[in-house]
């Protein structure tokens, strides 16, 4: 395909898309095929010779949309949301455009450049100290645009597991590394993501996963207790993930008591989950829930869940960033430029070594909607959240099952595990709205979750 | 913005590409500016109105471009390419469009059930063995798409540490695991790429940086007499990643030798990173470079180096998916559907959750351009990279430093690494060609790399 053509079909993709998107509510929200669907409408080898585009287009139409759950439908409720909005895609368009590789500054400088002060102006639109952002006077912070929360989680836990080792390195220089790994405990709640027992697996640390309060949310005192029996145990507490806007029913740690209770713990490395929910704190209303932070090491927020931008964007921010890096650095000749010492270097801050301009779809989204616009979809949302709530609570059948603060409600059928269960799968089966199920306090819930950018109340009544 | 504004401003960003890449040769490759340079150009905040979208691309021609490595230059010759294509971009817009996060099956069948197949396309377009192909009858592999290279050897590394640990809990059930984990000894040359150390360091085990021969290539019998030390010694061997093209000088390690002298080593995970070579393999005249893959546990490359496809597309096949995601299982209850038995999760196959819809963008690509248009495009980088080592052969200032089996050209003048370093940074200063040193045989080279799709004689002359 030629440029002349790309102008064609470029201009036939953005209507494809346009169209998708408006009249998205006249398909089903879910698919109703079986595994392995697609591999009888596909031949078993990619063809020789090149094919016409109109072909490959009329496949999409006939063959992938079939098998899509559309996460951009008003009635889908399930998960959280995936992130999506026209200056972002335009944003994506253009990085693939330019198609640079930022994995050092010298690779394309205003790929690097763009995202620290991208991440410096959503960091501190949602209320994070200034240690936290790069270009701050006197800090030693900065954020990143990591692939996905997962990551996040695992790099922090990395560079904590690093800087625990290093220290019990001078204390005990003749003992075996493994041992002394042997030795490291990290801590989370219950509600916490299964990305923290992913990232503990690939860490190869010990995790000790912590029952919550009757509002799911980890307390100080549970965290305290926990970790001074292990340090009893010989133990070496080295980090704790809390969570702000839980998976399950967006519940929040205390993280401030829990930032207090570390005080006793130096060293311990405090990282703060926000994946959904730190989006919300964009709006000056909704900061109080950001309190803590203070005594936080790393925090992430997904802007591809809740804040318009395509995946992937996961924002993370660290206080001090050569403790980040230190546990991820090698430096091979081929990657070594002029400026290796004065600039940042995101390959040093994550896991894989190459990277899109991704810092392109969320300065565009950040322009495009400025902050009020992005208060005003956040605010929706919840407003949505709360007219569902309402009428769950009408209705005498139904119990509602957290505490409704942003854009997610769990609620349940009056009833036994069974009969919720029955009652979701009838819902799902019917293909016209789709929702998840959690356990929250080992009960099992429907998540409700506000989700399309233009859903109205219509669409949850 | 409304779908309204995005035709409009959709067309314009197709038009705004298709002359950005038209006229790409009149820009200068890399760009001359210094660490900072864009803090001064752009405000400290996002803005709380949102803007309009000319001054948004105004913006992006006036402050982002002057800051630009154009990796799509006909004159950028550094590293190695950076796919990209129309159809490619294509395929990101409509994964944008769609917007769907495909963690499970059940998130979106298409997501998963697409990937599955287009990488049983690409795995038998450049001639794995059946048993790394998904939908072979009797095949217990398959393939995936990952972000990085970085990440497939991470991944891989993971498991092979699982299964290691695994075998030597059963014979010492009573040892403490960092203590096994410790006795655990990883290899590679030295000509692997550094994601290799990265991704020991993240796995916490040993990684014995071999020599390879003076042809860059790791032999079996420097493999074998190293085993055999450390076994000696009390350390387990459990997982060796060979390269085939290395990113110094696209060498190739003697993979038949190593997978030969491994049948002694059983247990031993064996890796091939072929990120950017495995490409080329899709040329039947190349194919004999696989040879000894017959011996491999997994294998991976990057279309989106040099299959026109755009980061992020690093394809990662196993021959055995059961040992790949038994390292990476976390399964709580807001992730599982009805099929979580029969079906592929990819979220078991690496570090992210959640993936982007990336096989579209592979899909378009090898349907629009078949498997010869890729062949074509790959020879053709191929005489541009030979036509190149003709001409520095007729220079007897210079000499060639590797064998050209593909588009990579290593050479330096004749002289001290001194006055090759001073000769580099003359070419790149002009701006008018990007090149990037290596190290080969401990000597300083330059890389020359066929880059761009569309790049003539007259580009390398």
């Amino acid at each position: 395909m030629n440029s002349q053509e790309f102008r064609r079909r470029g201009n036939e993709m953005v209507e494809y898309i346009c169209q998708y998107l408006e009249t998205l509510e006249d398909r089903k929200v879910t698919p109703s095929v079986e595994p392995g669907y697609l591999r009888h409408l596909l031949p078993d080898e990619a063809p020789y010779h090149g094919e016409d585009w109109d072909r490959i287009m009329e496949d999409v139409e006939s063959k992938i949309m079939p098998g899509v759950t559309h996460w951009q439908h008003p009635r889908f409720h399930a998960y959280f949301p995936s992130g999506n909005s026209f200056p972002s895609i335009l944003g994506d368009m253009l990085s693939d455009g330019i198609g640079c590789i930022g994995f050092s500054w010298a690779a394309s400088p205003a790929c690097t450049e763009l995202e620290t002060i991208v991440l410096d102006w959503l960091g501190r639109a949602i209320g994070l100290p200034d240690d936290f952002l790069a270009l701050k006077a006197g800090s030693k912070g900065g954020g990143v645009i990591q692939t996905s929360a997962s990551e996040c989680v695992l790099v922090t836990m990395l560079a904590a597991r690093a800087q625990a080792i290093k220290h019990l390195k001078q204390q005990h220089p003749f003992v075996e590394e493994g041992h002394l790994l042997s030795k490291l405990m990290a801590y989370c709640s219950k509600e916490a993501h299964s990305c923290v027992e992913k990232a503990a697996m690939i860490c190869f640390v010990k995790l000790r996963i912590l029952e919550p309060d009757s509002k799911c949310s980890l307390r100080g005192n549970t965290l305290t207790k926990a970790m001074e029996e292990d340090e009893l145990q010989g133990l070496v507490p080295f980090f704790v993930s809390t969570t702000l806007g839980t998976t399950g029913s967006c519940s929040f740690d205390a993280l401030e008591e829990i930032g207090v209770a570390l005080q006793r713990f130096p060293g311990v490395w405090l990282h703060v989950d926000a994946a959904y929910a730190g989006n919300a704190f964009i709006c000056p209303e909704l900061k109080y829930l950001l309190k803590g932070i203070e005594y936080a090491d790393s925090f992430n927020t997904n802007p591809n869940k809740w804040l318009l931008t395509n995946f992937d964007c996961s924002t993370l921010w660290v206080r001090d960033r050569i403790r980040l890096t230190s546990a991820l650095v090698v430096d091979p000749l081929y990657l070594k430029h002029g400026y290796s010492d004065a600039a940042i270097d995101y390959r040093h801050w994550g896991v894989p070594l190459s990277r899109r301009f991704r810092s392109l779809k969320l300065w565009f989204v950040l322009r495009s909607y400025g902050i009020s616009g992005l208060q005003n979809y956040i605010r929706h949302h919840i407003e949505l959240a709360k007219r569902f709530e309402q009428l769950v609570n009408k209705d005498k059948r139904f119990e509602i099952c957290n505490e409704v603060k942003l854009g997610l409600v769990c609620f349940r059928l009056i009833g036994s595990d069974k009969l919720n269960e029955k009652f979701l799968s009838g819902i799902n089966a019917s293909a016209k709205i789709h929702m998840v199920p959690a356990s929250v306090n080992d009960q099992y819930v429907i998540r409700f979750c506000a989700v399309a950018q233009n859903a109205t109340e219509d669409d949850i009544g």
